[in-house]
């Protein structure tokens, strides 16, 4: 896209949610115009970060589109955080989750399944990333299993344990993809990363971009709450649903126009690595942080949520492990994303 | 088999059944005759709507016997819905699925596994089986965990979401197999449909064959609930054991004649595409037909039910996944069935 | 290893359990030295059941090896189902299938995964393992969904016929992989027998080494409620993590050696055959023999327990499935590992 007519957006979106947020009073207005300013911030901020990657060499760069790519997800999660919002925020961890692998992979592989008969990718990125997924689903669950009537204070514990372990687990994958194992995983960097700016500006604009993200989450997390209330939808449903699109607007589309272009694998590697990335770094990050902030919360998830997760990933991992994809496969992801949408709406 | 035997054998229960239904007053004898009119009745129901498939071409035929594969359980089925007996018709949709998958291809499994050493089939299509069973488990799985404590009009709605989504997702499921990709699944096409009788002499005994299995179901339903009684036996175990071994007799014998070929990739076919019709297209149309009579059944399975049904599932993706069948893993499945059977007998 | 050494080792270890046992008064000194003498002795009755197995053939010597292999386990789960500690049983056969499944695995992978960049084994053994798993799963998990509220006279019923499938199955396991189809499966026997002994010596060491192993189990199991009440740890992480390493410590070692001659195909099938032989046939054989001593046990595993396994299971069937390992998927095993050790620890 034009350079020109992108930060005419970014900027006209930011003028209204401005306007907005100090001037109109009202709720919904607020919370629409901050939503559609951080789609197009969340863009600028992946452009900057790209960007910056490219001067900092191949493995810093895929280091930091690895642990950047969900900085806006991050940021709006870390407002609610310190709003104390703890259910919001893991309801839009799962959303998160379960939109990549569903919604973004299931229209990827729906629509470039339109236009390609079968398109295929690297099926061993597809295994490992089976087994990381795995370990997302174990992590997650295993809390809700054991800590059922716990103290609160072993909840904390063990979730800080787990956060952390996590954390690591984490950082040793991006080792073994970018360093030791590169070579085995060669779909893996999706896209190269683009000089759009000098150096010395691109550093400037990952600093602005990430300030206004900032300063957008904030107004969009004040919203939300009267959005639910007003509208009666359950803090359930606008973080699982309506947040979790919002912060995943960018992924959506870059992956969609990789499957139109044929590239699947990098699609696929897009929808679930961003996945991974939530339940692997974001989440567990969200623990620590909102212990350092002096209100902590624990990683246990509901069982909505787990069980929401656990179908996503059972049946995301059934699709992909075979490498190849047909619209067919799109469809039954989508199908199962409506399922839940529906029960979530109305649970 | 000779025709006249058959018609011979098919006249002979039928006579039987019409006997102890009228005359016995032995409410045992005429749930055994019934049960013995439904068995031949349902091979002469498939053998018409095979006949009828033949006269209507490749593509309409594959339509014709993927949704009327299954018309014995769905008109068995029906008359339960008609009764009422909701918790009798989720316990033979879960006993079809789990004897498809467990029964059926356990036995077609085992004995074809004890005359050839490996059998195999088409990998790629064992792959979409598993997706498809995985979409299956998800939609019955959900609506039990998420229902849990929803008011009555919810659940209603939600059933009724799911069970469309399912229905369009089964035709979509043809659509690819027969249209867009039928090339993919070569194994899918289990026999070539065959013309037994002329095209008009098809059509009125598929009329026919469909009006007596009806007819004999209805007293089957009559007698179920005597039998239940009367052997102290529970619903869950007369649904998922009893009803649902008569309903499927006809694909046994097929899958196991098949097996018995080295034809293990279409007795596969018939079991898992069974189950899959069953789990995709007969429940879902059963809540559609309950609330056209206007006494809505929903789509929630009971834990036991989907225990069974995830269990069949998981190990028969195991089992299938790698394109090749030996003796043991006959073994395996006949053990899970068995096991399966103990608990619902004693439970 | 040098044989004198290591008797040096056997004999040095059982004189100080010995003497700690009758004259130091002190529980943990006792526990301790029983566990270091277990250690050496469960090495020292392997070595005799290989050596034994040489003189058998083939084929006696291959059953022999799969039935005396978990042997040390057997005995000391003997013991405790005499006390009646059913509980501390079944977190023991949880211990052992996790810790085969996580750490021996896991371990070895790793540490072999650092000196080799990937190793490979039988694909096809990795496949029959995961539908053996599956069976192991499935047959611990349906009693305790099913048996929730059922009378004891029918729990006990159903843990016999189930413990009774396991071990016919487990049978048949082995007539499969030794006879009917022992070519398919060329990785299954990990280490030739060796000869260490001449036959009658072999014997007399199989006698006299199982003895011993069985006099120190007790004063083992004798010790061990002490110890976990003094150190106020639950009998659950006591019997899951402390009992089974010490069971499994002689797997451990030779798996790890295995995995750094680069042969993680024997390492695999250690870990994971031993796992699967406690599960289909250790813990139904404990059934039985509680049966016979007149307490009867049930099959009845707790949620955690299931968890544990279940989530192992999961994740192991996911990393061996494509027949290739590295030093990441050792970490993915570990970390697992690690959060079950933490929630069983405070839980």
């Amino acid at each position: 896209m034009n350079l020109k007519l992108f930060f005419s957006l970014v900027g006209g979106s930011m003028l209204l949610a401005l306007y907005a947020h100090y001037f109109s009073g009202n709720e919904m207005l607020q919370f629409a115009t901050s939503s559609l300013a951080i789609i197009f911030l969340a863009a600028w901020l992946g452009k900057s970060t790209e960007s910056v990657a490219h001067y900092a060499g191949d493995r810093i760069g895929g280091f930091l589109n690895a642990t950047f790519g969900n900085a806006a997800e991050l940021i709006i999660a870390f407002f609610l955080v310190k709003e104390g919002l703890f259910d919001m925020v893991k309801a839009s961890i799962t959303g998160a989750i379960i939109g990549n692998m569903l919604l973004v992979l299931g229209l990827s592989t729906l629509l470039g399944g339109l236009k390609y008969k079968e398109q295929t990718f690297n099926g061993r990125l597809a295994s490992h990333n089976a087994s990381l997924m795995t370990l997302a689903i174990v992590a997650l669950f295993i809390p809700a299993v054991f800590m059922f009537d716990l103290p609160m204070i072993k909840v904390e514990i063990i979730s800080i344990v787990i956060a952390s372990l996590l954390i690591i687990a984490y950082i040793l994958w991006l080792i073994f993809s970018m360093i030791t194992h590169s070579d085995f995983l060669s779909d893996i960097e999706p896209q190269e990363s683009d000089a759009v700016w000098s150096k010395g500006v691109s550093l400037l604009m990952l600093a602005v971009s990430t300030f206004f993200v900032a300063v957008v989450s904030e107004w969009l997390v004040e919203g939300v709450q009267h959005v639910s209330k007003s509208l009666g939808w359950s803090e359930l449903f606008v973080g699982a649903f309506v947040i979790a699109i919002i912060g995943n607007a960018a992924e959506h589309s870059a992956a969609l126009l990789l499957a139109l272009k044929g590239r699947i694998g990098a699609a696929v590697e897009i929808a679930i690595g961003s996945s991974l990335q939530i339940a692997l770094f974001v989440a567990p990050t969200l623990v620590i942080i909102s212990l350092l902030l002096g209100n902590p919360m624990d990683i246990v998830f509901t069982t909505f949520e787990l069980a929401a997760i656990g179908v996503a990933t059972f049946i995301t991992i059934s699709i992909t492990r075979d490498g190849a994809t047909n619209w067919f496969e799109g469809v039954l992801l989508l199908t199962v994303y409506i399922i839940l949408g529906t029960v979530f709406f109305f649970a």
